[in-house]
């Protein structure tokens, strides 16, 4: 038996506000960490939900992340937006240049807002859906730390480097997916070290470059990519346009400047917005509606859009509250002293 | 045995150009063929080499493609060039915007080229290398024909969507990548079933919508992505991008405009270029050594780059030049008269 608590999105939103607060970080950062657990605790994706809070608070602690840090703007081209987060968290860095990012959309066609020196822990289907509710396509990449063999490799080079992609609909939730580049998140092959379980095969091979489904060879080794090849050159992808492209870290150099510390990664991110609107013109309520035929054919043949059973917690929590574990409700707690 | 014709590049190139010239085209878009199918055929992708003169030629005669179609360009928004193909075959309408894409993303930082209405039979790397060639890293993305179930589905909705990225590299040939969403190429499937053989598992199911390994069936049936919902994913990601937002043809739509004539896929194509001074100013030459360091980490450790067979290829046809099979160039002669 499992104990569990059961919170409203206030009451948790609250308890988590007043646990990053403790770590020292300030109001405003601790505003934009609230709003990003809380926005992966509604969706029910508890692996980013209140129990980030321990792992960020541990960070501060750590004197890894720099509580007070205040983003600064720049905008080098007409089309970019940089953040420069200052070894801060990365939410309030995009919170910071979401506004310029999506006026730079609307004037040029397409923007993008590239955050720097940040650390990060988020799920990125936060960030395209707010680029998106101001009726923006958004793609987001973010590279991590260098776990991921590259395919015909056996050392770790790549992050878990997800892809975000948001679609805006009208009057619903977006057509969103966010996904990890390698076959499986790495805290997927630590729970199944805990539990006692193998892992799936093509998940990860062993320090010798050997396929392993033994979970504590698979991180003593490296991680595999989804889709072979394809999946590989993917993930460099990533790793270019979130790194060198903005002037930050790859998942290597990520990985070192870490030192070993166990913190969130530290690097960039790289946000694309794009508007209808300046692509289409007058026309675009016509050709937004070929989107709708094309989800309609998706979900008429009984295939699933990605993000619904997000979206359906979403629809849930906040009329039911959320529900956490005892033991991390209890830890969190405790963060309050 | 099967018997071969080598020809130089010139002499290839010549052949290509008036075998072209044949079906009407006019001499600019004889020359922008000629220069993608020498392209294809130089990087010995012979399903993209001369192979493809048969089926341009074929296409042009069946009355779909407009042979004397002259692109149209207009600029929308300051990041965005638009070509209306007016129904004619896509090199010459990307030739035509290729340097408004490049001088819009190097005064906007990026940019987007949008092509309509064109007739659509090429790779996409030619396109992407020549972005990069600016100095400028590229994405490319183009729908099809709605061969591909989504995942969980058993119907054709997404095109093979190929997704192709380039980066420039200092002083030799860039990072490229050019691969289909689908497991595999619709053209994979048919030589299969020419040859007799079965095809793998993964790349199809059959009309009732279950895995099969006959390419009859799979033909008959849906194709599916790679890489599972990831892959799926990234597939409804081109639908919008390279459709909707571009304000044209969804594979579904692409494919009922065609009417079973099997000419090229008529759609649009989305391009996009980034430039790395102007996210980068004066330390870009520092932080394109990431890069250098992230594929010199690939390549160490045994694993390849994507398209380097390729560009080996490249290197050998430019001094020996290409051979193709004997009944391929007998049928482009033919066509000579």
């Amino acid at each position: 038996m499992t104990e569990t608590v059961t919170l409203s999105l206030d009451e948790a939103a609250n308890l988590a506000r007043a646990a990053f607060l403790t770590s020292g970080v300030t109001d405003a950062h601790a505003d934009a960490l609230t709003a990003t657990v809380m926005a992966g605790q509604a969706d029910e994706c508890h692996s980013h939900g209140l129990y980030r809070v321990l792992g960020c608070v541990r960070s501060v602690k750590e004197g890894k992340v720099n509580p007070v840090a205040e983003p600064v703007v720049t905008e080098p081209a007409p089309a970019i937006v940089k953040v420069d987060a200052n070894y801060g968290f990365s939410p309030l860095a995009f919170r910071t240049g979401l506004p310029r990012l999506v006026e730079k959309a609307k004037a040029q066609g397409l923007a993008a807002l590239a955050i720097n020196r940040c650390f990060h822990f988020s799920a990125l289907w936060p960030e395209v859906e707010a680029v998106a509710a101001h009726g923006l396509a958004a793609l987001a990449l973010t590279p991590s730390h260098a776990w991921v063999a590259p395919a015909g490799g056996t050392k770790g080079v790549f992050g878990t480097n997800p892809i975000a992609f948001a679609w805006p609909r009208p009057g619903g939730f977006p057509f969103v997916f966010d996904f990890a580049t390698s076959a499986a998140a790495r805290g997927e092959i630590e729970l199944h070290r805990r539990a006692g379980k193998q892992i799936p095969e093509g998940w990860a091979i062993d320090a010798d470059g050997q396929p392993t489904t033994d979970p504590t060879a698979a991180m003593a080794g490296a991680m595999l990519t989804f889709g072979g090849h394809k999946g590989s050159a993917l993930s460099a992808m990533v790793e270019l346009m979130a790194g060198p492209l903005i002037g930050d870290m790859t998942s290597m150099e990520s990985m070192a400047f870490d030192e070993g510390a166990g913190a969130a990664p530290c690097h960039g991110e790289l946000i694309l917005a794009f508007d209808p609107e300046r692509f289409l013109g007058a026309d675009a309520v016509n050709h937004v509606a070929r989107a709708e035929t094309l989800f309609d054919a998706i979900v008429g043949q009984g295939a699933r859009l990605p993000s619904q059973r997000r979206f359906a917690a979403r629809q849930r929590t906040v009329i039911d509250g959320v529900t956490i574990p005892k033991p991390l409700y209890d830890d969190i707690k405790a963060l309050l002293g």
